[in-house]
C-alpha cells in the first residue's frame, strides 16, 4: 500500500485533505504540531479525527514557535473579530504565522524521507491564498522543487517528492461538499482561532466566519456549537 | 545596521559563517536548535561562541526530531568511526538527519520575517555536499527561490530573501584559515558527533576526522583535546 504524510491541524481543510488521501488509496501518516498555538484544543481534535478515520500513525511534534513570535496565534496580539468577507479575503491577517507552512512541510518532508514515502498532503486552498503567501500554487510548486533537491531519497532514487494540495482551487463550500461525500465527520473538527476555555468556538474570528459561511453555502448543518450564534 | 539570522550549531563551519556575517556588517541573530541531538553539548558551545562574539540575540529553539528519527544523531544507530577520507567524502553517512537543513532554514526564515530581516547565513560547504544533499549549491538556490514565495515580507515588499552560504566552495582548511584571519576562537567550538559524557571529542567520527585534517592542512594547532590522539 502506498504511503503518504498528511499535515493535520484538526480543521475542516486538513481533515478533508486526509479523507481525499485515503480515498486515493494512501496509508496515512498524520502529522500535527504543538507549536504553542492559542487554539491548542485543535490538537485533541486532530487526535480524534485521526483515530476515527483510521490513520496508520499520528505524530504530534513539538516546536515552540512562540519563541519566534510575530502572530496572533502564538503571541498576545488580539485575534481579529467580525471582519467583513471582502477584508478577510484580501488582506493578510494578524493570525498569519510567519513561514508556518514552510516549517510544517519541512517536517513532513523529513518524516516522509524516514518512512520512504514521497507523497505529502496539505489542505491549503483558494480562500486562504488571497491572504497567506504560503498557500498559493506557485509557493507549493517551489517547495516541491526544493524538496526534490533536499533529501537523500529523491537525489539518489528514481522517485520524486509530490506535494499534493487537493483543495487548492476549491471554495470552503466545495471542500465541505467533498468531505461530506467522503463521509467526513465534521463534528470532530475545530476551526476557531480564539476558543473559550471549554473549547467552544467564538463564532466571530475569520476562521469561524469562513466555516459558518462554508456550511451555509454548501447547504449543510454545521455540527459544532458556538459561543455566539 | 542591517540584520541577519545565522544558523549556529557551535561547530567550526557555523561559527566561521557567523564571523563572516559580522565582518560584512550584519547585526547577528543566532539560531541554534535543541533537536534531541546526541551531541547536545554543542548547544552550550554555541552559547559560548554567541556570547564571546557579541551577537544581538541568541535563540535556542526546541524541536524534537528524535520523534521523526532516521539518523545516528538522534537515534540509537551507532555513529560511524575511523572511516577512510574517500568514503567520508562520497557516501551519505548514518549521521545524515533527514531534511535537517530544510527544517533549520525554514525556522530561520520565520524568525527573519518577524525581525524584518532578509539575510540568512548557513555554514554549508564543499566537503559536506558530496555527501549531504541539503548542502549543495542547487539546493540552497532552490530554497531561496521558495523562500521568496513563502513569506509576506517578500511577497508584499521590494526586498528579496538571500540565503548566504559563504563557505560553499571552501575546504575545511580554507574555512579555518578564514576564521583565524577573522579572529575566531575555535577553542569554543565543538565538532564531535559522539562525545564522551564530559564533552570530550572522540577523535574518530567523520566530523572529528574532518576537523583534525582541516587544522593540520591549514597549519594551525587545534585548540580542543580528544579522547584519542
Amino acid at each position: 500500500m502506498k504511503e503518504a504524510v498528511v499535515l493535520l491541524s484538526g480543521g475542516i481543510d486538513s481533515v478533508t485533505a486526509m479523507a481525499i488521501a485515503m480515498h486515493e488509496g494512501y496509508a496515512v501518516h498524520a502529522l500535527t504540531f504543538n507549536y504553542s498555538q492559542r487554539n491548542i484544543i485543535e490538537i485533541e481534535k486532530a487526535r480524534r479525527s485521526a483515530s476515527a478515520m483510521g490513520v496508520k500513525k499520528h505524530l504530534v511534534l513539538d516546536i515552540n514557535l512562540e519563541a519566534i513570535g510575530g502572530s496572533a496565534l502564538t503571541d498576545s496580539i488580539p485575534v481579529p473579530k467580525d471582519r467583513e468577507m471582502a477584508d478577510m479575503a484580501s488582506t493578510i491577517p494578524a493570525t498569519y504565522v510567519p513561514a508556518r507552512n514552510t516549517i510544517f512541510l519541512s517536517c513532513a518532508l523529513a518524516w516522509a524521507e524516514v518512512l520512504g514515502a514521497f507523497d505529502i498532503f496539505i489542505g491549503v486552498h483558494a480562500q486562504d491564498y488571497s491572504g497567506y503567501p504560503d498557500c498559493r500554487p506557485e509557493y507549493i510548486k517551489a517547495f516541491e522543487q526544493m524538496a526534490n533537491l533536499a533529501i537523500k531519497a529523491a537525489v539518489e532514487g528514481a522517485e520524486q517528492v509530490r506535494i499534493h494540495a487537493p483543495l487548492l482551487y476549491l471554495s470552503k463550500a466545495e471542500i465541505i461538499r467533498r468531505g461530506m461525500a467522503l463521509g467526513v465527520d465534521y463534528s470532530l473538527t475545530h476551526s476557531c482561532y480564539d476558543p473559550a476555555p471549554d473549547g467552544k468556538a467564538c463564532g466571530r474570528c475569520d476562521s469561524c466566519r469562513f466555516r459558518r459561511k462554508g456550511f451555509a453555502d454548501a447547504g449543510f448543518h454545521d455540527p459544532i456549537s458556538y459561543q455566539q450564534s
